[in-house]
Parts: structure tokens; C-alpha cells; sequence
């Protein structure tokens, strides 16, 4: 896979992409990135890449121009169609499945505006997919676009050991994951349960899918809707509802 | 405002701090940020920080000593007591209201772990907020624990110019925003709307408030449901309901 990420500030990027997974899914040719920043295919003299707004009002735009020679400049001798990400909060919002999808692409190319507005003509002419990490200001796409690309190399065949292959469970199985203890037993007065150190297979089973069950039926009681529920996990919550 | 950061990746939080808004507020002095490799917390001789969970299973869990420890070596002498924050697919949902919380603290603390799962002691005895960035799977916490540091650290007084302080619109006024553009009127025959270049600045404010709205019903009629619209707004709506 390629992964391109048009910025203004390539520096941020340096960081993220040279440590941990995303490093190591570099040195297995699992995936190739690409800072490209934008502004070098502005084409006045001033490298400008943004403009005041048609209709007045504060802040800057970024102009169509340097951004759609940039895509044409990355892509034009591509093998595939690529995926043009804008992340911004009027996208749809980004979950597992989406990064399941996107994992199947051959090419993602991530425009990060910073400050400042978009021209709506990169929106509907350029780009393929328009993502929103949250409701929540950013400063710029920088952050979310490598968040993007984090959750999709890890999908990656062949990039994930199995030491981090545990903690895909929240998601892999529709519930919260269990609480986990390791040692010591006693940490200053605080105990781990006694099933996780009874050596009881399936009573320390049933502990964790009734942890399992608790958790999301407190805190994300929404996953529980479309969730098939055992005849057990039923009579739990019908009892934690009487509590 | 302090912010501190513990990590086993240290190396990734460079590029992020030493840009942007980020970099600035420091200039200015209206955040510290300190990053911990909390490996040097480690009691043992070879610093491990993890270890098998009880009761088995696949993974690694994070040991109570070592976060404990530095989180009780980076706060002890603290004027304030430090939120605690960890970043986890259990946790709430953050928003830009819960970014307007942490913005009145003075000391934030994210713990991030990577790859692995946290003893739940230091979850139930140390934590005093766990936030959820979104239903997806990431390597690490650290990517979500800068993006919500960006998202606090622009909300301080005195960070933003005026440049970058228009792209909040989209959640102060509860709408997703409209669409902008900028030059040139004409883009290889993709135009600027008539509206926008007419100088009439009653009707430019109504095109804007109505793509607003328009943008808002298409995409995210969920912000709708408490948002006091006009009666205008409500014959837009109206229509759109018949097309």
C-alpha cells in the first residue's frame, strides 16, 4: 500500500511514521509513505496556497489550484485509483469498518488543510471520501490523517505480531473488553479478583464474559442493541437493571 | 498549563509539539509540555513495564508499579491536583465540550499505552478520566493523546491569532459550516456560486445560512434535533423533506 499525506507542515509527520508499527510495516514493504507538502505546487511566486473568501468573512481558504496539481502530480502515474481523503468534521464519521475498508485500497492520499477552510471544488471534484474523526476542533488534519493511517497499516497483512493482536478484542467482538490484572497479586492493598487466580479455566471464562457484558452495559449500552445475546447474558442484565 | 505525556514512544511527540499552534503556545508560555518514557519508573533491573495477564490469555498488561510511580513522581509536588487521563476504546466519547472542560485545568496528564492492556488498578485508583477518540482500533495512545492536547491548548487565551479562528464555526454555532471559496471565480470551468461574487451581502449571509443548514440536514441531521431553528429554517427543511 501507498500512503500519501499532502501538508503544509511535513515536520509533524517524521515522528509518528518512523516509530512503532508504522515503522516496522515500512521495513516489511508492507506499506510506503509519502510527505508531500502542497505549497510546492503552488504556481505563483509567492508559494501562496490559500486566499482571502468570496463573500468576505474572517480566515483564509485554500485555493483549488495547488492542491489539485498535487493530487494530479501523485497520481497521475499511479497503477490504481486512489482513495482522496479530506478529514474534517462535515465527513462521515471514522470507524473499524471504514478503516477494514480502506486497508483494501492499493493507494490512500490524505489532503490536511491547517487553519483554514477548503474550496468547496477540492471537496466536490477531487476528493473521494470525506472523513471526521469526532466533534471536536483541530488545528489541522495532520493528527487524524496519521491516526487513519495507524488503525489501517495495522491491518495490513503481515504487519502485526501477535504481542498486539489482543487489542483489537473491543472491536472484533461488538463489547468492551474485560478488565486485565497481571502481577503482583497485591499492589499495595489493591487485589486482583480471586477467579483470575484460581486456575479454573471456566469459571475464570465466565468472568470475563460477564465483565465483558457489565462494562458495555454500562458505558456503551448502544453496542448491546444489534448484539446477540446468550440466554445468560440476558438474566445479568436484567439483574444489574433491578439494582 | 502543564501537560505531561508517559509513553514508551517518546520519539513520537517531536514533530507534533514542535509545530504549529503547539510550538507557539510554548513560545508564549501558556503551556509546558513534558514528555516521560515511564520505562525509567521501572523498579525491576530490566525495566520491563508489562507482564502476562492472570487467568491467561493472549497480550500483555501493564503493570501498576511503574505508572503509579511516575504518575506519583510528576505530580507529587504539583500546586494542583492533575486530571488523569487515559486514552481507551472504554472511555467517553471526547468532545468539543469536554476539550472546553480541560481547557480550565491547570495540569493534565495522559497515560498511553501501546500495544497492550492496562491493569485495571491503575484504571480504577489513579485514572480520573478515560476518553474514547471513536470506535476504531489504534497501535497506541499517543496520536489521540496530542490531538486532544491541540484541541485544549487552542482554546487557551492568547494562543489563537485571528487567522486560525474561524474554522471553529463548525461547533459554536452548532451547524456544520457552509462552503467556502476562493479565487479564481472559475477553476478549468468549475464556478463560484453567482450569489457569493455579487457584493450583495444580505443575500450572501442568507446562501450561507442555508448551506449551512442544507449541509448540516444532508449530513448530520442528529446536531438538528436541539438546534433552535428559525422559521425560515424550518421551510427549507421542509422542502428538502418533499425533493
Amino acid at each position: 500500500m501507498k500512503i500519501d499525506f499532502l501538508t503544509l507542515f511535513p515536520e509533524m509527520f517524521e515522528g509518528v511514521l518512523g516509530s512503532s508499527i508504522l515503522q516496522k510495516a515500512q521495513d516489511k514493504e508492507a506499506v510506503q509513505f509519502q510527505v508531500v507538502n502542497f505549497r510546492e505546487y503552488s504556481d505563483n511566486k509567492h508559494n501562496t496556497v490559500d486566499d482571502y473568501p468570496y463573500g468576505g468573512g474572517a480566515g483564509m481558504v485554500l485555493k483549488p489550484q495547488p492542491v489539485f496539481d498535487a493530487v494530479e502530480g501523485l497520481t497521475s502515474k499511479a497503477a490504481a485509483a486512489p482513495r482522496i481523503i479530506l478529514v474534517c468534521p462535515q465527513g462521515e464519521r471514522f470507524t473499524q469498518k471504514k478503516a477494514e475498508q480502506l486497508a483494501k485500497e492499493d493507494h490512500l492520499l490524505f489532503i490536511c488543510g491547517h487553519y483554514e477552510g477548503y474550496d468547496e471544488r477540492i471537496r466536490e471534484h477531487l476528493v473521494t471520501d470525506e472523513i471526521s474523526i469526532g466533534d471536536f476542533v483541530l488545528t489541522g488534519g495532520e493528527l487524524p490523517a496519521m491516526m487513519i493511517a495507524d488503525s489501517v497499516v495495522r491491518l495490513l497483512p503481515g504487519v502485526l505480531g501477535k504481542e498486539a493482536s489482543h487489542i483489537e478484542d473491543s472491536f472484533s467482538t461488538g463489547l468492551l473488553e474485560h478488565p486485565h490484572y497481571t502481577r503482583p497479586a497485591d499492589y499495595k492493598g489493591l487485589k486482583v479478583p480471586e477467579t483470575l487466580l484460581s486456575g479454573n479455566h471456566a469459571k475464570i471464562n465466565e468472568w470475563r464474559n460477564k465483565e465483558s457484558i457489565r462494562r458495555t452495559y454500562v458505558r456503551r449500552p448502544d453496542l448491546l442493541k444489534d448484539y446477540p445475546l446468550t440466554e445468560q447474558q440476558r438474566k445479568w442484565i436484567s439483574e444489574w437493571e433491578k439494582e
